[in-house]
């Protein structure tokens, strides 16, 4: 009995598969054979493929190769086109390959990520850091997206609140991070680039960090939301912005604390607030905080783009000298500032802890290698998390 | 001032542009010039480019077009290929190129959809029904991402949940919607293929449906979450999984009653529930509301894989006229079937309403243009909606 329904489930599937098949049969890839890529093996080494009979050249290209590298495939009998790299350390990787000089993604991988305006493949390499980006059998947090009301801005706008393992299950309160992007990013950057749910879930369940809300705000005030979110539909995503450093999202951003602080159950106090960032979030996290200087406890820039020059008269540079004395008068635990030898901002942060130096700042320094990467902000991520609210 | 202040501020993001492009200069796209595409015009015929110099020949296919019609672009001076199509109807498309007979994405479109194991393309033509589908300035409801305990399946399970506008400010109870996707599919798929936040949003903006939870949960009991985001990591996702019709989501599902109804403020009785799905979903929705009769006062079943052939003998098809003959005693208000005519299962619900009709089981039929697509589920989802829940 059970073996006849199965084989007629079998040819209904096949059916089903048949016609899905058939609906996107102009659709099809060319693929004509059934490939895995990427393929990674044992010891972290990687093979791409790529069916492409009819191609001259093909190549694999990504940050796991030093800057200009192309590795180039060769083609077996099949048309299929394959590489096998040497191992990789752990790490969440991007790549595209190049077909006759263009540019493609790998149709065989599904996991995309965009960065403004491009999309491109991810392959993660466990063993090692990157296992902290990993979706491991660990309890998770919720991801919520809502809209908050913004009437300084005059507009609802897109957020993305985790909360932790347990929130809901229990009536206790929490901390909260509120964790900024970078320009071009948006309230999907630190989720989908950064990996931020999964460190967080993973560094919890380790006992490494507390369970703390952790709250992912578009920091671009001329959007509602990021692209494709909006009422501006599906368009191509741009760089630059307006009002994303004038000062503009720091006075506004009273908003989104009022906002966290009514809907969560949060510690709404300097103790219970954390702020970090990366990049344009690194200068809005150095701004909001000594904005409002008796509301976080816990600041992180993270390869902050830091302008401390005397030439620069922006607004959001007012009285700077007096609102850091304030923010230092009433005290805090963690001042992180985090940057890359390579990044081109070094020389900033350098300029700016001079600055913080010659008034008896206190903060913690971390320097890296690398640059301005988001290899270095999911490990700065890392770090930082484990230094929050210990000693609530 | 301003103006020196804004003259650095552009240098440095020159500078962090310049760097961004850097970054990823062994990933640039080899698109020379900024190009727009799809590029949508008044009279909702689109514009599709692609810069490939070396190419020979590039077309561009995808459901807007006759089936296995391949529209053939034009090369410029400058390498740029280009078609413009006649005025479409609204709708949301999907597209491809192909490049010397080789498929691939459009490298200046950034929106993606996952269709099992390919992605594709999309671009939305407004003016008409695809304007429920837009993010429209409407207030939006949450979209969490959970996971809930299913013991009987020894695992935690993620879960999609919308809830209506306003549900965090008010203290009301709303009734819920549960909406299953079909084989292939998974908790993402009613969201980015179906677009349903945005029909919801749209038509409880518009009076037309009720405000209500909607719960997408995960129909595939051998899996614990999306690819992607369980512990599988980044894998190939298949069309076909054990256990999908087999009766052992029907048998769990209570699971995720008990888990909605003790997280939100719902209104736990039949008259309070609706439950519907696509394909695979509609089998599940058919099952489901007949093992749990005194559940569901609303049942969508959207081009259902029905398979009522007395040679199917499966464990979930046990008792199916005595659980009928329960569901119509217990009574409902609404037992909607739809199918295209063209739809592969169309022969198989014309054998259930037969059944059906035996029975004098009461359901509403509407019968669609078309096959099996997401075209025809959206419009279906877009029908049902506004049925449901007016008679509280």
């Amino acid at each position: 009995m059970k073996i006849l329904f199965s084989s007629i489930l079998a040819v209904t599937l096949m059916l089903l598969f048949t016609v899905n098949v058939q609906a996107q049969e102009n659709l099809s890839s060319g693929q004509k054979k059934e490939i895995i890529s990427p393929e990674i093996h044992a010891d972290n080494s990687v093979t791409f493929r790529l069916t492409a009979p009819n191609a001259s050249s093909v190549s694999v290209t990504g940050d796991f190769l030093t800057s200009g590298e192309n590795a180039r495939m060769t083609k077996d009998a099949d048309g299929v086109w394959s590489f096998t790299t040497k191992p990789f350390p752990s790490e969440l990787y991007t790549y595209a390959f190049r077909v006759d000089g263009l540019e493609m993604n790998d149709p065989n991988n599904v996991y995309y990520r965009r960065d403004v305006a491009s999309t491109l493949n991810v392959l993660l390499i466990g063993g090692g850091q990157a296992d902290l980006y990993k979706v491991n059998s660990v309890p998770h947090g919720t991801i919520a997206k809502r809209w908050y009301k913004s009437p300084d801005n005059d507009m609802t706008r897109r957020i993305t609140i985790y909360t932790p393992p347990g929130y809901e299950e229990n009536k206790k309160s929490y901390p909260v991070l509120y964790l900024l992007h970078g320009m071009g990013g948006d309230e999907e950057a630190w989720m989908t680039l950064g990996r931020a749910s999964q460190i967080l879930d993973n560094l919890i369940a380790q006992g490494k960090a507390e369970p703390m809300i952790m709250v992912m705000p578009n920091g671009n005030v001329a959007q509602e939301a990021a692209p494709g979110e909006s009422n501006l539909g599906f368009y191509k995503p741009q760089f630059r912005l307006p009002h994303t450093m004038d000062g503009k999202y720091e006075e506004t951003f009273h908003e989104i604390i009022r906002f966290v602080d009514s809907q969560y159950r949060t510690i709404p106090k300097k103790k219970g607030r954390a702020i970090a960032g990366l990049s344009m979030g690194g200068f809005h996290t150095l701004h909001i905080s000594r904005y409002y200087p008796k509301t976080f406890d816990y600041m992180g820039l993270f390869s902050a783009a830091i302008m401390p020059n005397e030439a620069v008269k922006s607004k959001v540079y007012d009285n700077i000298d007096g609102t850091l004395s304030a923010q230092k008068a009433n005290g805090y635990t963690l001042y992180w500032i985090a940057i890359g030898k390579d990044d081109f901002l070094y020389q900033a942060n350098i300029d700016y802890r001079k600055k913080l130096d010659g008034m008896n700042f206190p903060y913690v320094y971390r320097e890296s290698e690398g640059g301005h990467t988001w290899k270095n902000w999911r490990i700065y991520l890392s770090e930082f998390l484990p230094m929050l609210f210990k000693n609530r």
